[in-house]
C-alpha cells in the first residue's frame, strides 16, 4: 500500500528495489523508462554497480505518481521487470465467485519465473504461463498459473501486484549463433551457424533426457521435407509433434498417392485432378479408424505420422475452421486442444516451430520464458508476429524450409559422428 | 464408359463435347492443355466458332490415352472445365457404408454450378461447395453437396465423374474496376477505383435485398477502423459478421478501456500494462454472461460487437487454439463453427474479407463460385494464398485497412447522396 | 491503311490474319480479348483448327472500331500478339530530326522476335530489345533495335505499326520443372526439381558453347554463398557477371577481413566495428588501382572477383547512388553501364538473376524474349516485379540464396559425373 | 595510447569516461556490452547516477583486452558510443598520398555529432556524414567529413580513433506519435497519429524556415497520389525533391496521356498499348529540351514536375541502369548525383521518404543523425533495410501510399486552419 504523502501537492510514492545484472541486462534502464513513460517520476536513493560483468548490482528507487491509481499501474508494470516494493506484503487473495471467471482485478501472469509472498515467505509459482491467473492454496503453500476457463468457484486467486516478484531473464553469456539471430527479420545473413546451433540444441536435449517439441505447418510436406523430419524422428530427436489437420493430411496424401496438394513431389509436376487426393486420403483414414489403426493395419507405410506412431512420439493435431475432413485424430475443440498442449509441454525443454503462424503463436503462449524456442519461416512476418506477442525467448530464422531441414539433419549427423 | 478401341496399340478413347464462350473465355485452350499435360492426346472432330463475341462456340473432341485409368483421370479433370462425354450416362450412385465416410471413388465437388444426370435428366446440385461429396435422393430427384463429417450410412453418393456436368465461369463483360483487380499482388496501383467498386457492390446488395458478409481480423481494431465498421453496420450494409475471439475481444477492450492490445488508439501511446486489458475485457464479458447480455445490461456501449447486437447482425466468433479466454460467445469446436458458417452463408451474395488469413480461407472454402468476394490485406501473401486455393472468384486488394474502410464509408456516403 | 467503310455509321474496319498454335497457345483468345477490351469488335471470317496439338491453326478476322484512331490503336496492340493486316504494306520510315530523340509516332519494340516489311519483303530485326525504336537501312535491307539515347539525326526509324510482324512465343513442349515454376510466388513448393532444371541449363549452355550470365546482389556474400559461386566459375559455368559495387566490395571485404558488412561469416558473430571493413576494403582496392591489379599484385587471393579475374570472366560493376566508395572498377554512369551490358548480353543464352531487384530489372529490359531467365530471391516481391514488367520469359524461384547455390553446385556435380 | 601493463599476464588496459543520460538512454549498458562482446573486460571505477531523469550521470571505466590490437578495436567501437579515453590526446593526422584514397587506418565517420581534438581543443566536425573520412585543416582549426572520391593528395586525414569524440543521441522526451513508431514493421497499428505527427513536422519546418525534402518513388504516381503531392508543393511544404527517372516520367506520362505505366488512373482500366506511353513521354520531353523548357513552352501543364518548376522547388533526378530514355534532366552519373544531393541536403531539417528503397538508402547515407526522417512504404522490408543500415533516426510507417498522402494533406489543412 502506498502512503498518501502529500494530500495537497498530490504526490503518491512507494519505494522499490531491484537487484541482479540490472545495468548490463538493461533491466534498470527499462524500469526507469517505464516509470517516466507512464507519467511517474523516480529518485535513485541508492545504487551499487558490480565491479565486473559477473557481479550483481542493486538499486533502491523512490517511485512517485500524481494519483494512487497511476502509482499502482506503474508498480504493476515494473513488477513485471523485477522491481519489488520494499514495504513487503503478502499477496492478496480473493475467492472466485463463479466458474470460468477470475475475480475482478486479478493478477495477470507473465511467462517468466515468478514468486509470490505467502505468510511472509516467497514461494515459486508452478506451471508458469503468460496471461493466466495465479491460484493459491494457503494450506499447502503452493501457487500455480491457471487459465481462465479452468477457474472453479471458491478457488483463491491473487489480486493486484502486491506480494508478487518476477525474475526477468538476465542477459546470457555470449551465445554466438543464437545471440546473432536476435534480429530475425534480416534475410541477408549466413544461416549455417544458426542451423548448427539448432542441431546442437537437439543433440544436447536428447543427451540430457529432455524433450524436443516440433510445431509444424503443411509447408513441411509441400516443400519436400518429409524425409528429413522422418530421419530426425527415427534418430530420436523429436519427442512431441504439434500440428494441424493439414500437415498430417498432406503427409498421408504423399504416402498414399505421392502428391502434396496435387503436386508430385518427385518431379514437381502438377497432377491436375490431384487437388482431390488430400480428400481421398482423409476419407480413407476415417474409414480405417484413425492414423494409428492405419499404421497397424499396414495401410500407412511411410511419412511423418507413420514414424510418430512407430517411434511412440505423441502428436496433437489441433483442428481449425479451414480444415477439410478432418482426420479422425484431429481434436476439433480449441479448448480441449489447448488442454492437451498444456499437458504435453510441461517437460519440453526445446521447441522448434516451422512454417506455421497459428500453431506457433498458440504454443508460444503456453511456454514459460526459459524454454528455448527457434522459429523458422521463409516469411519474415511470422517471425516478427511471434516476437511482437511477448515470446521474447524466441530466436527467428528466415529461411526456406526444405534446405533448413536438410542442413539440420546433416549437422546432427556430423555432431553424432564427432561425438562417437 | 470408354470403349477399349485397340487392344493391341493400347489406345483408349472417348468423345466429349464442350460449348459456350469456349474460345474467348479460354475454356477450350484450357481443356486441350489439360489433356496433353496429363499424357493424353486429342483430335478436334468438329469446331464451330461464334461470329461475334456474344455468339457461343462448340467443339467436339476425341480424347485418347494409353490406359483406361489415365483416360478416366483426364475425363475427370476436363469435366471440371465443362467437357461432357457424348455417350451420355446417368451418374453412378453408391451407398455410404459407414457414418462420416464417403464411398471409395466418391465424386469430389468444385465450387462451380454443377448438374448431375439422373434418369436421363440433368438436375441442379444444391448447396454448391467445393471439396464435398454429392448426395442424391433418387426419389425426389434432388442432389446436394455434403461435407464428409455429415455423411450418414445408407445415403447415396455419386461415384466417378460420369453423369456430372460443371459450368465453368464465362468471362464476364468488361468490368472496369474489378477486372483490373485481377492481378492482386501489385501494390503499385490506384486503389480508389477498386474501393468505389466495393462500395457499389455493398449498395447494390442492400438495394436488392441481398446479404453482405464481413469476415474480419483483429487488425480492424488495431488499425483504428472500428468506427468505420460501426458506421457500415448502422447504415445497413453489413448483414453477417464472421470473426474470431481476437476481433471481438479487442473491440470490447477498446470500448471498455480505450486500448487495443494495450495501444491507446486515440494517441498511439503504448500503455505498458495494457497487454492485460484484453484479458480483463474477456473476464468481464464472461462474468456478464456474453456479449448480448453485456449490451442489454448497459455495460457494453459501443464498438462493432455492440452495433451487431443493436442492429441484429448475426455474428459467428470461431475459436482457435491461440485464443485467450475465450469470450463466452466463441464457438470453440471447429466443426460446429463450420456448420454455423455453412448455414449463414447460404443467402450471402457479397463477401468482404479483411485482414484475416484463417477465416478468409475457411469462408472461401464454403462459398460457391458465383458469390463475389473481395479480399483486403496489407500483406500480399494473404491475397495470394486465397487465390492459390481455388477461390478464383476472389478479387484482391493490397492496401492498408483503416484508410480502406475510411474511403469505403465515404464512397458509400457519396453513392447514397447521389441516389437520393 | 484502314479504309473508312461507312462515313455515316462510322465503323472503321481492317482485316487481319494470325497463324500458328493460336488456340492452345492462347494467342487467338488473347487477340479477341484485346480487341473487345479496347472498344473494338471482331468477326471471324475463317478459322482452321489443327487436328492435333502439333498442327498449326489459322484465323482471318475483321476488326472494327468506332474511329480510325481507335482502330489504329487496336491494330498496334494485336500486332504485338502476331496479328498482321492482310492488306500488306511496307513499314513507314521517318528520319530522326535530332540526336537522342525518335521521330514522333515511332514504333516501340517488344522483346519478341520481330520482322519488318521492306520493299515487299519481310526481314528480321537485329538486336531485339524492348522499348527501343527500330532503325532501318533501306540500302543494306537491315533493321535493328536502337535505344533512344543512341539516335543520330538523319537515321530512318519505323513509325506506326504497319509493316511490322511480331512472333509471340508459342507454348513450349511440356517442360516439367520449368512449366511448374510459372507461378513463382508460392513459397510452399518443392524446390529440388527447379534447382535441378537450372543445373541442366547451366550444363547444356556450357556444352553447346553458349554463355551463361550471372546477375547478382550482395546477399550472395552476406548469406555465405561466395564459395559456391567461385566453384561454378572455376568449373566454367559462369561466363559473365553483372553486379554492383556492393557485391564486389563485400566479396573483397570477406577475402581481406573475413567479414561481410561486419558479420563474420564463419561463426555469425557481429564484429562491432566491422561496418568499417567494407570502406577499408574499397580504399585498399582504390590504392591498388582496381580489382585486376589487386589480383595481379597478389593482394586479392580469393573470392568471386578473384575467380573472375583468374578465369577471364568479364564482369560489369554498375554504379548506383547508394554506393560507398566506389571501387575503381565501377562504371558510375548509368548510360555507359547500359551500353556495356547491351554489348555483353548479345551472346548470352542463359541468365541467372540472384537477389537483386535493380540489376535484374535492368538486365531483363535488355534481353530478348528467347533467352531463358531464372530469377532467385527469398522475397517474392522481386520475382513478381520482374514478371509485372514484361519479362515473361522469366521463371521465378522463391528460396534462400545460400541453400540454392549449395544445391546447384551439387546438382551440377552430379550431372558432370553421370555424363562421364 | 594504451600502456602495456603486464608483459607477462598480457592484459592491455585503458581508462575511459562517459557522461550524459548514460543509464536511461542505454548508453552505458551498450558500452559495457560492446566491451564484453568484443572479448574485452571492464571494471567500473566510479559511477554517479543522476537523482532524477533530467540529471546527467557519469561513469569511469577501466577497459582491458588480451592484446593491444583488440584493445584498440574495442576503444574504436565504444568511441562511437561516446566513450572517451581519459588520457586525452590530439587526433592523429596523416596526409593522403594519392587522390581518391584515404590514408590507411583512416578514421571512418558516423552520422552523429562528432568533435575532434586539435591542439588540446575540441572542435566540431562539419558536414557530418557516415562512412566518410575527416579532413582537418590545422591552420584554420577546422574539420569536415569528406567522401573517398573527393580526397586530394596532400590533404590531412584523421587516422585511428584517438582524439575523436562522438555524441550519441540521447533518448528524447516522450514523443507520443513518433516514439510509438519505433517498431516500424508492425502493420497492425493505428496510423492516424503517426500521419498527424508527419503533418506537424511539415508545418513546423515551414514555419521555422527549415527545408523539407521529399524522396519519392514512382509508386507515388501509380497509386494516384500526384495531386496530393502537388497540393503540398503549392502550399509550400516541399522544398526539395529527390527522385529517379521513373517518378518524373510517369508523372509526365500522366499529365500528357492520363495513364501511368499504361494504367488509366481515373478508372483503373489498363490501356493495352499504354506501356508505350512512358516512352513517348520521355521522347517528347527530350525533344522539348527538358522539363523546365517543357513547362515554359506550355507543353507540360500539370503534375509534380510541373509544380516543382512553377514553385521553384529544386529537384534532382538520379539515373539508374534500369532507366528507359532517360529524361534530359536525369543525372546519369552516380557520383555526380551524390555530389548534388550532398549539396542540397545541407539545409534540410526534415526528410520524407516514400516508396523507394534505392533513393531512401542513398539519402539516408548522406544525412546527419539529427535530421528527422520518416520512411513510408507498404512493404515492411524497405523500412527494415533502412533501419539495418544505421539510419536509426528513421521512423518507419508501413502503409499504403495514396491514403497516406491524402490523410497528410487533410492533416496539414486542419493544422493550417486551427492556426489561423
Amino acid at each position: 500500500m502506498p502512503k498518501k504523502t502529500q494530500p495537497a501537492g498530490e504526490v503518491f510514492t512507494e519505494r522499490v528495489e531491484v537487484s541482479g545484472h540490472i545495468i548490463d541486462s538493461l533491466i534498470l534502464p527499462k524500469i526507469l523508462d517505464c516509470i517516466t513513460a507512464a507519467g511517474g517520476a523516480f529518485k535513485i536513493d541508492r545504487i551499487t554497480v558490480g565491479q565486473a560483468r559477473k557481479d550483481p548490482s542493486y538499486a533502491l528507487l523512490e517511485v512517485s505518481a500524481p494519483s494512487e491509481q497511476r502509482l499502482q499501474e506503474i508498480l504493476a508494470v515494473i513488477a513485471d521487470h523485477g522491481a519489488v516494493t520494499v514495504a513487503g506484503a503478502d499477496c492478496r487473495l480473493v475467492a472466485a465467485d463463479m466458474d470460468g471467471v477470475f475475480p475482478e482485478g486479478f493478477y495477470s501472469s507473465t511467462n517468466q519465473r515468478t514468486e509470490v509472498r505467502l505468510g511472509g515467505q516467497w514461494i515459486d509459482v508452478d506451471l508458469q504461463e503468460m496471461d493466466c491467473g495465479v491460484v493459491v492454496d494457503p494450506q499447502s503453500k503452493t501457487a500455480a498459473c491457471r487459465a481462465m476457463t479452468e477457474v472453479r468457484r471458491g478457488e483463491l486467486y491473487i489480486v493486484g501486484h502486491a506480494g508478487t516478484r518476477v525474475h526477468p531473464p538476465e542477459r546470457q553469456q555470449q551465445q554466438h549463433g543464437f545471440e546473432f539471430m536476435n534480429s530475425p527479420v534480416s534475410t541477408e545473413k549466413p544461416k549455417g551457424v544458426a542451423i548448427r546451433q539448432v542441431a546442437i540444441e537437439l543433440v544436447r536435449t536428447k543427451q540430457q533426457g529432455g524433450k524436443s517439441l516440433l510445431v509444424g505447418g503443411p509447408a513441411i510436406v509441400h516443400t519436400g521435407s518429409v524425409e528429413h523430419v522422418c530421419e530426425l524422428i527415427r534418430r530420436g530427436y523429436i519427442h512431441r509433434l504439434f500440428a494441424g489437420n493439414a500437415l498430417a493430411t498432406h503427409d498421408i496424401e504423399q504416402s498414399l498417392f505421392g502428391t502434396s496438394l496435387g503436386v508430385r513431389l518427385d518431379c514437381g509436376d502438377i497432377v491436375e485432378a490431384g487437388h482431390e487426393h488430400h480428400l481421398r486420403a482423409i476419407n480413407r483414414v476415417r474409414r480405417w479408424g484413425g492414423i494409428k489403426p492405419a499404421v497397424e493395419m499396414g495401410e500407412l507405410k511411410s511419412g511423418i505420422m507413420y514414424e510418430c506412431v512407430k517411434y511412440d512420439v505423441p502428436f496433437l493435431l489441433a483442428g481449425s475452421i479451414r480444415d477439410d475432413g478432418p482426420l479422425t485424430d484431429v481434436v476439433t475443440d480449441a479448448l480441449e486442444a489447448q488442454r492437451i498442449m498444456r499437458e504435453q509441454v510441461r517437460d519440453v525443454s526445446f521447441c522448434l516451430m516451422v512454417a506455421t503462424t497459428l500453431h506457433s503463436i498458440a504454443v508460444g503462449n503456453l511456454l514459460p520464458a526459459w524454454v528455448k524456442v527457434v522459429c523458422v519461416d521463409i516469411n519474415p512476418s511470422t517471425v516478427i508476429k511471434l516476437g511482437d506477442r511477448g515470446s521474447f525467448q524466441t530466436v527467428g530464422l528466415v529461411t526456406d524450409v526444405e534446405p533448413f531441414f536438410r542442413s539440420l539433419v546433416a549437422e546432427v549427423d556430423r555432431l553424432e559422428k564427432s561425438a562417437s
